[in-house]
């Protein structure tokens, strides 16, 4: 048995972009599972941007604080068990947080298959932010052959696995990302027809010109004024569906607001969704059926942004903050 | 024949709300038909919001400035045919204008029927609005029986016939307007279970209320904080059809922005659709066939507000603009 755990806190209530110096790790006892419990040492934690808005309170607690362990979805291998539903050596993804090891009471987890995919495809593919991407592309959106479909934030988990659902389902796909190297990913690894770098100056002339005759579909990541941008490419009764709110997980409540012509959108008859992945839960092994063949054929293909080391998760998640990975981030842990 | 045609232009270009002074009455001969056109002359003109953007060449048309007359609807009886599709004594709906005659070569232009319902409907609950309130509660919406749906400027006739043909469909309706005497209106005229007045301190806890459980859609004539209130009761992925935008009218270019965090439509998994009317004009012989016989049986009913006299259109313009009409906005023109 390990005997010391060790996890990454806050400082610091954070505000604005959080900086590697807004961390720092502690140690501490591995915990005991308790009758019904079992311990899980874990591999790899997923640091995700929704995490930000959870550090904020954005969600169901309160804002965390100094002392505070951040919550991720991590995979491990159950190393003693006390609960009749898992048993040592399984592989299990569950809210893990930012730690090496936690004990785990079976709510909301799943036992994992290497045999069916890579272990850390659990967290970005074939976890939360492939469900996230299917959902939109296939419920939401319900893309069709012969549609253009766009997508930004499209070399992250999201957007990469959204665009090439898309592509499977025979539709053109233009993705919207921060860099050069981040647009030569989506196009030349994921297969997209096109991919446009948002900060280049002839942003909108480029995205006019990949997008063509307009986009049936818009799944956006961002927010702000990309969702403006991209409404101006929009065809007349295309869909828009709302996920993620990057422009804004970094700002004050009172900044959170977003300045928008809502002629737009009625000019454009676009049909706007919203779109939370937990409503998702229940069709969470159709999701998964069908996209593991894919993922093991190398048809749906993913790219990760790995650190090695609990030490490291801090400095990881503020470089996702500031759009700098380039794949699903992760942190391993042990042997890869 | 009548030998002068009196017209109201604009004195200036307009800047925020309309005042009666922006407007003043010229006059000139009565036009010619040539051939293939017929002179009309106009028993009804209709003032409708959207005249205001119009107004300020918001839609495809310049700005108009001094001396040039606003668009609008006009039911009319033909007194003068070069035409071969009517002939004198016909009663037409077409653009003419803020005028007492118009020549016109029959493009848009409908023929109505004084027997299946008043003249004057024409240009409201069968016209235009009660096309637009059709199309979103029937296409959009689809109001389902055991709704609830909500509808902002619900005295108004968009509003007013939503509402009622949410409630032929069987939901419970609540609206949202901007005095006690509209929503004595909208609850005692119309049957709306609750309508709430905005204007009240106790807005929030109102709408609240009445609202109930939440609302399964919610019909937008004014976009801005109305909009934001609004999705604040809105159930979890109910529809919201963006049709209006009365808060943004009479407002400059610069700040026909919207401050709107896009988190609460996320979060209410809203579905939110761009309506505009002219979308449906090939459904228009449906919807009048279904609703008026409905009309005629006084099972949707309407209210007008009318002045009498060419000279009076600037000032009944500025008046809806203020909000101040109680139901359709009609400027009558010789015998009723």
């Amino acid at each position: 048995m390990p005997d010391r755990n060790h996890r990454v806190v806050l400082c610091r209530a954070i505000e604005g972009v959080p900086q590697p110096e807004d961390f720092r790790m502690t140690e501490a006892a591995v915990p005991e599972p308790a009758a019904g419990e079992f311990l899980v040492r874990h591999r790899y934690i997923s640091l995700d941007p929704y995490q930000r808005p959870a550090i904020a309170g954005r969600y169901d607690g309160a804002p965390l604080g100094a002392g505070d362990m951040p919550p991720a979805e991590t995979v491990g291998e159950v190393i003693r068990s006390r609960h009749a539903g898992f048993r040592e050596g399984d592989w299990v993804r569950h809210i893990g947080g930012w730690q090496e090891y936690s004990v785990c009471d079976g709510e909301r987890t799943f036992v994992v298959d290497a045999r069916r995919a890579p272990l850390s495809a659990y967290l970005g593919v074939l976890g939360m932010p492939g469900l996230t991407a299917w959902a939109s592309a296939v419920k939401l959106a319900d893309v069709q052959a012969g549609q253009t479909a766009l997508v930004s934030a499209a070399a992250g988990p999201v957007g990469a696995t959204f665009g090439q659902i898309a592509i499977q389902r025979g539709a053109r796909v233009v993705g919207i990302a921060g860099s050069e190297e981040k647009c030569r990913l989506v196009t030349e690894e994921f297969g997209f027809s096109a991919c446009v770098n948002y900060k280049r100056p002839t942003y909108l002339q480029d995205l006019q010109r990949a997008v063509g005759e307009g986009a049936d579909c818009y799944h956006d990541n961002v927010g702000g004024q990309m969702l403006v941008d991209a409404l101006g490419v929009l065809k007349p009764y295309g869909t828009v569906v709302l996920c993620g709110l990057i422009t804004q997980y970094n700002t004050p409540d009172a900044e959170r607001q977003f300045s928008f012509n809502l002629g737009l959108p009625i000019m454009k008859r676009a049909v706007m969704k919203g779109l939370v992945v937990y409503d998702f839960e229940p069709q969470r092994q159709q999701f998964f059926d069908e996209l593991a063949p894919l993922v093991a054929a190398g048809r749906i293909r993913f790219r990760e942004d790995r650190v090695t080391g609990i030490e490291r998760t801090g400095e990881h998640f503020a470089r996702l903050m500031r759009g700098e990975n380039v794949g699903k981030a992760l942190v391993v842990l042990g042997e890869d």
